[in-house]
């Protein structure tokens, strides 16, 4: 028997202010069978939407065109402001492989995507991470370099620069971006990234400050992770709001009990640990390992694997 | 869209010495779609094997009845021995509501199993767990009291002692035990157990004994906690064994932290942490939680959660 298939996606839509136009964007992903929406988080201050979906490989593509179509059919990019770079209203369609398929799958998955939506709207595609045409394309902020006016203007002018649009210009298009909807970024990649924060008992956000310098990997802290000191949402206290890029290597709990150790330098204690947005129960089942340590323990011992395995052998 | 209903099992079969026999009968429960064999343990002393089935309602009960005609064919009760109290070749069937499921369909459930069983293969039923028909009958170790060659001769002594049978003959049959296959116990409950070994850096059962003695209710410990010291397979060390009753109201930490703390003042430390069987991530997601303090965390954050709540929906 055929175990099913599951890609993961977390789109960036920009809108994030109007919360009727997030929810007519979001609602076009509902409901289609061998897709789940798992949660949207929209922003006021970025004006866009982070969504997070899995699904079946063709359903998901699906649904993520469909939201796309929605996005640059609400979506205004001329008159689109918030904190957050971007360069389009469906400003990003990263895919992950989650299970029963590899990343050479998911890219093709990927290149599908971004052809449909050329075709189907005429908005620009640039591919990134595995997908790029370039190394430097694998990074998003390079493309996205000038944001929206920014990059629309540079390839406005440079029409007749080969070496511009060769370095600049969408992969699917004209060599220009959509007026109302720029352009979007359609990639697959290994998900490897876990959000964490780690909220301290103070409101004083040097302390986090100087403990994300500790932590993170330029500053000579852990390689595999980035730190910033910032006051969540609901909170007065600090955190040391993380992206952790490999938790393999660098398990949430080695980073929690160091934080923990440094803000005791400091006489401040942890309060707890926030996880941000989607990731696999491994992470914290790692963590109860550690504090336990596990003996002769098998993944078949948990019931939701079996009944996980159960539906994926029908 | 009707989410699945899945039902747990967890059935004795009286055979754990000849693993050919063994493997012959849990090869009954192989490849029938709907249904997923976690795992079966043999255990040679006992002379038994606990397996571990998952699946929907219909296809486990088919499932457990082709398991339990395999075992009266290929076990003969009056050849059978083992440390371990039974009554028959296939022991015990218990049910336990796993998902979208209640108690009262468990029930009927198991109603219909046993029914199925006594008119199949003429094997005598008792109902234990919510099918029990007298309160005394709920407990598998009330009815199997005498075990299979003492519950035979007392049934074949009294077949004109009307109070007698209504206290101990089968619910379903005519009074006297199957010669064969003896008799077999069906039950629905609500599955509250966890099994857990505490290994410790000692080999020192004595130590062992007086921790469990600490830990379990009748003695002053935790009310919902049953333990014995004993060395598992394969370790030199000595554990605490427990069966966990109620790990909502007396989680797996606490109890390690207690058995860490009296260890300790023994000189000994905890090796491990030993999970028997099969059980719910939430046991040790609760253990994750303790140590880290997860703040404003939601199920659906979890990557595995969402593709089992995806399969439901189709």
């Amino acid at each position: 028997m055929a175990s099913k298939q599951y890609v993961h996606s977390a789109p960036n839509v920009s809108a994030g202010r109007d919360r009727a136009v997030v929810d007519a964007i979001v609602e076009s992903v509902r409901g289609i069978p061998g897709v789940r929406l798992i949660d949207c988080y929209p922003d006021a201050d970025f004006d866009r939407t982070p969504v997070e979906l899995i699904g079946e490989p063709e359903p998901l593509a699906k649904a993520l065109v469909a939201l796309a179509g929605r996005a640059y059919e609400l979506i205004d990019m001329r008159k689109q402001k918030g904190k957050h770079p971007r360069i389009g209203a469906q400003d990003t369609i990263p895919l992950f492989p989650l299970r029963n398929i590899g990343l050479d799958e998911v890219k093709d998955l990927a290149f599908r995507i971004g052809q449909e939506l050329w075709e189907k709207y005429g908005v620009p595609i640039y591919f990134a991470g595995v997908n790029a045409r370039s190394e430097e394309r694998r990074e998003i902020s390079f493309i996205r370099q000038g944001q929206y006016e920014g990059l629309k203007k540079l390839l406005e002018e440079n029409q007749d620069n080969p070496a511009l649009l060769e370095a600049r210009a969408p992969d699917l298009g004209k060599g220009l971006l959509s007026e109302k909807s720029g352009a979007t970024i359609v990639s697959a990649g290994e998900r490897n990234l876990v959000a964490v924060n780690v909220i301290l008992n103070t409101t004083d956000l040097e302390i986090a400050k100087k403990i994300a310098k500790m932590v993170r990997g330029p500053s000579g802290g852990f390689s595999t992770i980035r730190a910033v000191a910032f006051t969540p949402d609901g909170y007065e206290e600090a955190a040391v709001s993380m992206n952790m890029f490999d938790t393999d290597s660098t398990p949430l709990y080695r980073v929690v009990e160091l934080i923990r150790s440094e803000a005791a330098y400091f006489g401040v204690s942890v309060k707890g640990v926030q996880m941000s947005g989607v990731f696999p129960t491994k992470v914290l089942l790692r963590c109860a390992d550690h504090y336990l340590h596990l003996l002769d323990f098998q993944e078949h011992q948990l019931l939701e694997h079996n009944m996980l395995m159960l539906e994926e052998e029908m």
